[in-house]
């Protein structure tokens, strides 16, 4: 008996596809087109305000029997038991395979953008914390291993990582984002997009592009942005998760740049994306994202326009659920008005990744292979140890830290003793559980509270709340004061509550008014530092907040960017000393709570304090961090030199832990570019390596700088090297420069493309 | 005996200018290309902070042998009593005239946004109270006023207007615009242009262009929009102001956009500004703008090199004084290394427009024709009348206003007994006063005190500063409190002090980090509504403040922008009654103080609350404004139509006065695209008609509106109108409808140019 040519394995994909798309319907073409979103609450109050009437009527056995081309988030919609959820996935799978004419199952995605969103699921640190860690091969594993979870369930895509660059601290969703440097986004990104695809999940880079820059921080508004901001920041780590991550999907952002909808454009999904970068994956829309071209965007004047012109863009699946990708879309074909081979081209797309993950074969199967522990000991020793390394010592000026085993210390805050204080909006306890309060979190999460006792046995601790996190009643305050009066030391601990569409303080639509930290908490701040107790500020938040008001008046600072469900042993361990912090910041920490929007991507002009009032000079830098130990940055080879516009140049150096104390570094590589055919950041960083050292021990680095790494976008919209003088600063943050490199670039103007050198390769090598 | 063809008035004025050209020197022609300074403060701490070392070295005597393009500010720089300065300059150009080859006199240009920035000339209301008046008659009578004044002091070109349409209200510029919507500010400007150059005085539009988008709304910080949004809310009042004002001159603005400093520009300064728009006038620098493309963009490596990327751009003549275009440009087109051909260019425009002032002639005479009254009552009338008719009424709940002339008033605030609270940035006292403090004002300025104690000599007024507008010292508050608690209403006059670089709260480099009232005062405010008494909030200020934290708690609301040296009258006038408040918000006022920057011409996506924890809707929005009278507006003609994209329709309203008093209502026209190829505003303002009306008058007006006033520009950068259905929105402010036209735009897409019509006609005709 023989097989027909698109389940015959031993065929290419591409004449496997073909052989299908010749066989199938319109509508069965269509059907690969949408996902559905099984169980998802009707109101909209479950994930998305702008969500209601976005969701077409459909009855599910009627639908299926066309075909389905996902199913949306079996796992992330309503707690479930890991176990019991892969086998209802796995049911629903053959349900769907045995309707079709095909056979063929949906592609199942998941949320995972910190881990898998699912009940019972690993809750690592959100990416602002990875990039806090500077450890691109951690995130990695840490990508492997939620990949290797989602295939145990049966789930073959995630909608992650989130790759946009922070353009402003107050934007709600800055927790999601790996911080405000393109490199530090890109190579960052590209390990976890590595880790995930290594485990055969398809890595979703989202959003593309430019989300993060919505005028005013608030969620979903209009992007003001010029072509080059576009394509020197918002663009880059797209491009290297693409071409160095091999991602093979990408979501297009719900935003609108200067006009044009993304969703609607097909310069950004078609031109650039797959002509110019050559992806050949699939583009998913953001939930309810080709609708909102209709009812949003009102570039689209009914649904089945919306259809077309996300479909033109480049647009291949609608999600979550069918609305116009449905009966609008299959009507305005059968009437002419949208082109046939548009669906036959996002189909193909479609199928074509359904090939290539074996869901063609006719041995696939739905059923897990093994067990499923989605929270295993190999994740959490891997959730602490990212954890650890992104923690920030902001500041210590006097060695309060680390604290004493035998201390009086009076933990204050509304953030010590809350398990959720550690996970961020796309947690599953704050993504779903909000809306099952009867069901127990699923993992364990020690709160500081308990970790700092864990760690700290002889310590004399006493806990209270002192307020909210958000709400204004200040009664709490005065018993706050006196714990804290009867102290060695306060260890205050404030932040943010992370939550969806205003119910938190930080996550999706929860976008703040300034850069003041949540509801009256720099008020009690206040009252505990005027007690003259020593103060230890820890933050755990979703994004950087003002300290400015407190600064010389704080014992020590420590920041965390909600470090996941092993973050109160990694922050404990870093106020007892065991763990010696190594976190630097990926985003600016401001002085003063307004004048935002600023990262320190900036041209002089954007840095200059005296033509303004506003001086947006940060309190700390992006790159800062403290250690216990110390460093030396010694034997520096870095002369003047000449290289040519294609060239490269070695920068070595040696770093020494001169302390008693292991401990690690992060060394910095920032370009300066005096000038420039267009203006340039003063500075911006272009390789940075982590270097853990024993007491004594030392480590030489090279930093290969090639030309390309100073490319940028000229003002014909080329990317272009330009000759001329270059500073490469060797660095411990962006303002800590340790030694400076002058080479000039020589020769013609450069024209370089999608094969130029995208990252800053660095040996290291025993000194 | 024969005059040379240059001096030969009988002659066109290109054919003099090159025969000039023909026989000067490369330093002659050089020499028209920069202004001098004189007397300006060498420590740069006048006026910039970035001039330091901004001016070349020069001697007087020797400079002035090759000629001079322009004096700068010989009036605006210290006081100086005017018919002396007159003298001054005329003395200074017989120097100029007599040192040079070919005696032609300088271009005396000074700073005149708000009336003539001089000692003892009338101080007008700024700008934004120009917009607040919604009356482009008024405003171009004023610049014929302000023309005047110039002239009759020897000066050839004024500074002004500012066309910078409001993108962030928190930067400190805000008070020199017209206000956030394109349209208000195209049409008011053009008529403070018409006024201007009608007197002779070659008005300079500037910042052209995008200088009001400074990203986090810092002075100078580099601007973040995208191409359609420059063209189609940036440019459009620069090309009426050219246009139908006939302006003779641009300035370029100190920014850059999106990496591109403007006066770096060509694609603006001549592509645009020349090639498509016609533009023959000249371009001037922003002080110091030339070099800052070295010291400040860094796109230039030596002061050469900016001068030959500035004229390359098209600005024509580097400002306040030399630098740039002096040496370094002589000796760079000596060594070859910038074309000859582009001091030529610029020396020929230069010089064609000294043609056109006669400068050029035999028979020109430096000396004042007349006797120097820069503060004539005529000027002092006209100030007073569009005071008054910018005053807003923001609310007045419950009638509290007009007050009762024998009422108990506790006056309180640091704005009530200050006659600075009348003045913006740019007038004199503020500008260049503040640097004598023992000169007198030179102006009389009643403040609000003296002016309602004169409005209502019955009453009991008491006063009470409260606090500074700055200074966090709240010591007056318990004797404002105790002041307030014995009258029968308070009036809380808070509000800005307009200042130079940080000396004010608004005003040039005075940007602020969010829309809260400066210092303690929104914390006086607190005090007083609590003491129960009813507040009238006065605002005397620069820009909008959030007011959301006492929204129904005040008695009224009156804003006040800056309004001149006749504001104390106007604003007591509508305090008492005798003033009938007509002025409409010209800029939105929010709720809360951050979330910044948001203006009303937003799509659907930058309006939508439920998405984000922000709601950027405004408390008051563009557009409102109370009265003591009544209006109906009946008898609306406006039929549902189709016309063709070229087409144009008429809809009429009349509107009554229905109440006892004397009034003027603002019919405003907005209008809403529902479905366009790229995102719209959800509204925006296309034409309005202040009406003046007796008690029980009426008046019937028609729009004519045509198609090209729903022309937007399209994703390929062209200038269209769809076809499609639109709504026009007769309105009493942008969110206040009283009746919507329903037409259909039919036929093909059509590209319009600039020959499009630009404004919407209003015909009025007694009912």
């Amino acid at each position: 008996m023989t097989i027909a040519p698109w389940r015959d394995p031993a065929l290419p994909a591409d004449a496997r596809v073909a052989d299908l798309l010749s066989r199938m319907t319109l509508e069965e073409k269509a059907a690969q087109l949408y996902g559905v979103w099984v169980g998802a609450a009707t109101d909209g109050d479950g994930v998305a305000p702008l969500q209601r009437e976005m969701t077409a009527e459909y009855d599910w056995d009627e639908l299926i029997t066309r075909g389905l081309g996902q199913l949306t988030r079996s796992f992330g919609t309503a707690p479930v038991d890991p176990a019991l959820g892969a086998q209802a996935l796995a049911r629903a799978q053959r349900r769907i395979t045995a309707a079709g004419r095909f056979g063929i199952p949906a592609v199942a995605h998941e949320e995972c953008l910190a881990g898998f969103t699912a009940w019972r699921a690993t809750a690592y640190p959100v990416p602002l914390a990875w990039g806090a860690a500077f450890d691109p091969a951690l995130v990695e594993e840490m990508g492997r291993r939620i990949g290797h979870d989602l295939r145990a369930c049966g789930v073959h895509q995630g909608l992650a990582p989130v790759l946009d660059v922070v353009r402003d601290p107050r934007w709600g969703r800055v927790e999601e984002t790996i911080g405000e440097d393109p490199y530090l986004v890109g190579t960052i990104g590209t390990a976890y997009v590595r880790g995930l695809e290594s485990a055969g999940v398809v890595a979703t880079l989202k959003h593309f592009a430019g989300y993060a820059s919505s005028a005013g921080a608030r969620n979903l508004a209009p992007v003001r942005a010029g072509v080059r901001e576009f394509a020197d920041i918002t663009l880059p780590p797209f491009e290297m998760a693409l071409r160095e991550g091999g991602a093979r999907s990408v979501m297009a952002a719900y935003t609108e740049t200067d006009g044009v909808p993304v969703s609607a454009d097909p310069g950004l999904l078609t031109d650039l994306l797959r002509d110019a970068w050559g992806f050949t994956g699939t583009v998913v829309a953001d939930y309810f994202g080709v609708g909102f071209l209709e009812t949003q965007h009102r570039v689209a004047a009914d649904e089945a326009e919306a259809a077309h012109r996300a479909l033109t863009a480049g647009i291949d699946v609608e999600l979550p659920t069918l609305k116009c990708y449905g009966t609008p879309l299959v009507t305005a074909v059968r009437e002419g008005r949208v082109p046939q081979a548009l669906v036959d081209r996002a189909a193909r797309r479609v199928l074509l990744q359904k090939c290539e993950l074996g869901l063609l074969d006719e041995d696939w199967r739905p059923e897990p292979e093994g067990p499923v522990d989605l929270d295993s000991a190999q994740n959490r020793a891997l959730a602490r140890r990212l954890a650890e390394e992104s923690v920030v010592l902001l500041d210590n000026p006097d060695g309060l830290l680390p604290l004493a085993p035998d201390t009086r210390i009076a933990v204050v805050g509304p953030r010590a003793a809350d398990a959720l204080a550690m996970l961020g909006c796309y947690s599953f306890p704050s993504h779903v559980l909000t809306h099952h309060p009867e069901t127990p979190l699923g993992i364990e999460i020690p709160t500081l509270l308990e970790s700092l006792r864990a760690e700290l046995p002889d310590a004399k601790v006493t806990f209270t709340e002192g307020c909210g996190v958000s709400d204004p009643d200040t009664a709490g305050f005065a018993e706050a004061v006196a714990r804290t009066a009867e102290a060695d030391v306060c260890v205050a601990v404030l932040g943010d509550r992370a939550g969806l569409f205003g119910r938190g303080t930080s996550g999706e639509g929860c976008d703040a008014e300034d850069l003041r930290l949540p509801g009256v908490q720099a008020e009690l701040l206040d009252r505990l530092v005027a007690t003259g107790v020593p103060v230890v500020l820890v933050l755990l938040t979703g994004r950087p907040y003002a300290l400015g008001r407190w600064h010389g008046r704080l014992g020590a600072v420590v920041q965390a960017f909600f470090p996941g469900e092993e973050g109160g042993p990694a922050v404990a361990g870093v106020l007892s000393g065991r763990v010696n912090p190594s976190g630097r910041l990926p985003v600016s920490v401001p002085r003063v709570p307004g004048g935002q929007p600023w990262t320190y991507l900036q041209p002089p002009l954007g840095l200059a304090g005296e033509v303004s009032s506003l001086d947006p000079t940060p309190l700390y830098p992006f790159g800062h961090g403290g250690s216990y130990t110390a460093f030396t940055w010694a034997d520096v080879h870095a002369p003047e030199a000449g290289i040519p516009t294609d060239g490269s140049y070695d920068l070595s150096v040696t770093v020494r832990n001169t302390g008693d104390r292991a401990g690690a570094e992060v060394v910095q590589l920032y370009l300066h570019d005096p000038v420039a055919s267009v203006t340039r950041p003063d500075v911006r960083l272009i390789g940075y390596q982590r270097v853990e050292l024993a007491p004594g021990a030392s480590r030489r680095l090279t930093f290969r700088f090639h030309a390309d790494l100073s490319s940028f976008t000229d003002r014909t919209g080329a990317r272009v090297v330009e000759p001329g003088d270059l500073e490469l600063r060797l660095a411990a943050s962006s303002t800590d420069v340790r030694h400076t490199a002058r080479i000039r670039l020589t020769g013609p103007v450069r024209a370089v493309g999608t094969d130029r050198r995208l990252r800053c390769e660095v040996f290291e090598h025993l000194d």
